[in-house]
């Protein structure tokens, strides 16, 4: 029996398979990307395909209209191959996942949040520079009186221009030498790193070419963005992001852990994130920025603990299995050249340390990035991920805990959720007498909705909680225009009909959508709440709240703290950091001592297990309402009449 | 237009031609072995293949006879393809290049060279150690008083068993850490080396298995051969042997510079030595030691200075272009893991190194193994390679210098000549009256001759001329049933009639053979005359000889001497000491400061380049004789009435 998958943008691909595979399955088999957030339990609803040909068998979805059904729309994880068909599978960027975006030099906002954290860390009296360098040498050719052999010539050469005991000379350049010496006249550019008496060869260029580069990475669950800086100077030079390629594979770390467990699964995981993300992207902004790849000379790593492990390709099992105590949480060791990454072989690829199975590199490289363990002042540091964790405190103490937030602030587990990218609406208001909403949406000028990304999720369910359109349980109590009704009564509030969207399918948020939002809002102001608790402190005592996470292009802090999901305290203590793993990954590529300050600050940050902690549970059950169950918690939110 | 290449023993191969295409190029990019160890220029005629079916246009030659020609043979260098045809390619084993020799635990005296060089190393006060280990570690799994993760664990656990300030995990050891932890319980065993304060991790595996071993390997130009050794001890475990799978593109290092040189050259160059000869060795010596490959955790190599650049894979022309300086002496940095040879991927491949272009590490290694550097007595050492390599002097000075005396020591540029393996004539005895010869052959008993290898030829020469069948020129001046003349009235003796012989051709020695072995043998001559002049001594001085090279189980120095090879000094200072670079590369491989030595012996070794020598030529002139053109020099040679 055979299954065709007709993938949109791109070539068929077809697979042998028994009547009863899961179509699902047969995809990821057949290395077709069919983007499955929920790994295939048919709660999420975005595995849909369309039969073109053939019959396969499905178990009903409310995800699946009875229009969409006819017109032969399945979801594939829940449907079987009874014969030989041909399904369609649309382009998931269309949908949850995006193409990849590199290349733009970003707005000038974001490019002021790496200048902040340079002037910021210099400040601090952390040196923001490293031992890489660009070395140009002049040398003179051999002849009868002067019969020394290139590579003492190199040695010398740069044994004169830097002082060192040791040259040390790799293969990697070493095969390359008599050639580059001669095509060259013996000017060339040694490219490397001095550590203490020892100058580390990594590369050898004609002699202009003295491009040093490093490339910062955040590699988050669902999306992996990353800069390429110059080591000189810090200044970024391209930056770009891509959907995780392990997303097929589960949208969140539990689901990726399963999979990776199974034969050949560490191999698969780790090549969806490195050949299939990683690379095609540093390939484009070295191209984008006219560098070759052989000049990035080191690489910083933002990532959590299960991405660290499945990135190396060690057994991440252990990070969810009783007692929770991963592989490592702190590793010197890897090069470029054990993952194959597009760099200099020798570029050591640092990762931010993990100080915990939930709390990971990306958090202490974010903690990194915020000062908060350079000031007197409480500071609350909250990452908005596909999870949430929270650090509290500043320079005499760090906690830290993860909440299971879920993947809803980057539009997983939300029907109509998505990215931050072209297409989502990001900013909502809704006028309170006609229940019509004003939309922002990402992307140029009359870009059409194409679905809900966190920040708009927000501002949405904010809206319609102002307008008492929904209850403090989340359920529709106005009716209009707007509000719809299915076939079983569960409500929707319709942002963008059929017609006014970008794909023709309507864009909405539903009851299941805004329940699902209630327990990721809930899980984190009660991660907050019992954070607080643990060092007897409460809301009063913060100074600060920096919130990171790619939830769009910011939030609207005062519509977050209206639905309780962020603590009551002056609009002016709030700010938005953007990605601050990715700025904590910056910091530490361009600076060794920032490298060294971030594993201080991963050893002296305490991991709060909250699943354990007492009262937690009940904190989470009070904060599942909007705003909470008690509304004296939030008395800057107010309904409208 | 299509060649197929029937192969003896192999599968047949098949390549697209054009009419003109020469046969031997055409073998070489189908990847089809053919033995040229002129490399194509007609001169050897060992390129011989058998002409099945179809046309080639071929050069007559007077390697191949009339009635060989009816029957097809041809030589594929001389042969350009007319038209389809299938050419069957004789096994190459049978002639010049032999099959892999592997597990043959050698003979006792084999095995006792390298007892003899590890009693000496630890007499002269070097210790015959290394800072290998194996450490076998028990540890306690991870519970919820004990959350240290694997890694921590690991190095916590290895610092209790051995001193050292840094444990360093590589991604080898890393990716396989988690889950060898947990298939043994927490009892494994960790390999690596101790490097002052750091100990570097390179392995980690089951609690039994301890085993470190190293190897040692004598890449020549012609044979490649190979020892693999017990860190702990010295204990040989497995010892093999096979033809350098370069020699398809030429027996001597000038063909194969200058093949490297071509596009892509350089890689194919090193895919031979290192995919097709050193790959296949060491994964047979392992499996005949039961021995896991990622347990060598050091390769210590002797070769000649255009054999390791080959190896790398840098550029070796400057090795072959004036002013003769190749691209490194000595180089560190060179690791299994860039060469993807069998081998833990950390294990340092240590390179003997090389004193100029023309003499190598394999000289180094082997002035090592004759600790002439440690003594009083002046020592003269003679490498019989492909080439042949002196080495003069003791503890207070080295002279050294290159021959160029070709391969006809390792039956190279002899119509009949081949390798001391299997059917390899290695000993001959002439009755002055009868002219029959008396054969001593490398092989079971009843084995036929097949070839003759370089012992056997000075052997012949050498009662050839004391039975007066030859003059010192080389020519016959005798007739009888062993003499034969060709239609051009060049005459040869017959050691074996094509009856006698195991492959139904003639076995014999002709007038043009001799007359290159006699420039062979004057080269190595005027190459000790030379050296000793330089230093202002005669063969008076000479305290030691020492020989060296795979020239078969022995040379019979008395017949050397009367052909005026070596110098005619007592007998008993003579002795041989077999592979003199493999004996060096044991001894490096097992002792660090062998290592060490070996290159403080290169530092202090003086190169002679005799080519610009005064007096050299007129030297070489002279020595072109039996036994020399001054035959004083040779008293104790005497010929019959």
């Amino acid at each position: 029996m055979k299954v065709t998958f007709q993938i949109e943008g791109a070539s068929p691909v077809q697979i042998e398979c028994n009547a009863g595979d899961n179509l699902l399955e047969l995809a990821r088999r057949a290395n077709v990307a069919i983007d499955a957030p929920c790994s295939g339990n048919g709660s999420c609803g975005k595995c849909r395909v369309k039969l073109v040909e053939g019959e396969v068998e499905s178990i009903p979805s409310r995800h699946i209209t009875a229009e969409e059904y006819d017109a032969g729309w399945r979801l594939s994880c829940n449907s079987k191959v009874v014969a030989d068909c041909t399904v369609f599978v649309p382009d998931i960027a269309s949908a949850y996942q995006s193409r990849m975006k590199t290349a733009d030099l970003s707005s000038p906002e974001e490019v002021a949040i790496f200048q902040k954290a340079q002037n910021q860390i210099q400040e601090s009296g952390i040196s923001f520079s490293n031992d890489y360098m660009a070395l140009q040498l002049t040398m003179e050719a051999p002849g009868e009186d002067d019969t020394m052999p290139d590579i003492e010539r190199l040695q010398w050469a740069v044994q004169a221009a830097v002082e060192c005991k040791t040259v040390k000379v790799p293969y990697s350049v070493m095969v390359k030498l008599a050639s580059t010496l001669r095509e060259n006249d013996f000017k060339v550019c040694v490219k490397g790193k001095l550590d203490r008496n020892v100058f580390q060869c990594m590369e050898i260029t004609p002699f202009e070419d003295t491009a040093i580069v490093g490339c910062a990475i955040d590699i988050g669950t669902t999306t992996v963005s990353m800069v390429l800086v110059d080591l000189t100077d810090g200044k970024i030079l391209a930056k770009g992001s891509s959907g995780n390629g392990q997303i097929r594979y589960g949208a969140d770390v539990i689901n990726r852990i399963i999979e990776s467990t199974r034969p050949g699964g560490r191999k698969k995981l780790q090549d969806a994130v490195v050949k299939e993300t990683l690379t095609p992207i540093i390939a484009n902004l070295c191209r984008s920025a006219g560098i070759n790849a052989r000049s990035i000379l080191r690489l910083c790593i933002g990532a959590n603990t299960t991405m660290n492990h499945l990135l190396v390709g060690v057994d991440a099992d252990p990070v969810r299995m009783d007692p929770y105590i991963p592989s490592f949480f702190a590793w010197e060791g890897l090069l470029a050249r054990d993952l194959n990454l597009p760099a200099n072989p020798l570029a050591p690829v640092v990762i931010a340390p993990n100080i915990g199975s939930y709390v990971g590199g990306d958090i202490t490289a974010g903690t990194l990035a915020t000062m908060m363990w350079d000031k007197d002042e409480m500071t609350l540091f909250i990452d908005l991920g596909t999870n949430g964790e929270i650090v509290f405190g500043n320079r005499d103490f760090l906690m830290s805990c993860a909440c299971s937030a879920g993947p809803a602030f980057e539009g997983g587990d939300i029907s109509c959720g998505m990215r931050a990218t072209d297409g989502a609406v990001e900013a909502v208001t809704i006028d309170g007498a006609t229940m019509e909403p004003t939309l922002t949406i990402v992307g140029d000028a009359g870009q059409k909705p194409v679905g809900i990304c966190g920040s708009g999720i927000i501002d949405i369910i904010a809206e319609l909680f102002r307008t008492r359109i929904i209850n403090a349980k989340g359920l529709f109590v106005r009716e209009g225009d707007r509000v719809k009704r299915d076939q079983y009564g569960m409500g929707r509030y319709v942002l963008a009909t059929a017609e006014e969207s970008e794909t023709g399918r309507e864009v909405s948020i539903n009851e299941v959508d805004i329940d699902n939002f209630i327990r990721a809002k809930g899980a984190i102001y009660s991660g907050i709440d019992t954070l607080l608790q643990s060092v007897d402190m409460t809301p009063e005592c913060i100074d600060k709240v920096m919130v990171a996470g790619g939830i769009g292009s910011g939030i609207n802090m005062k519509n977050a703290i209206s639905i309780g999901m962020l603590p009551d305290v002056e609009l002016e203590k709030y700010q938005y950091i953007g990605n601050s793993s990715l700025t904590g990954a910056y910091a530490m590529v361009v600076s060794d001592q920032a490298i060294e300050k971030c594993h201080e600050v991963g050893a002296n940050m305490t991991y709060l297990e909250l699943s354990t902690y007492p009262g937690y549970m009940d904190s989470f059950v009070a904060a599942c309402f909007l705003p909470h169950t008690d509304a004296s918690l939030f008395p800057s939110c107010v309904q409208e009449d």
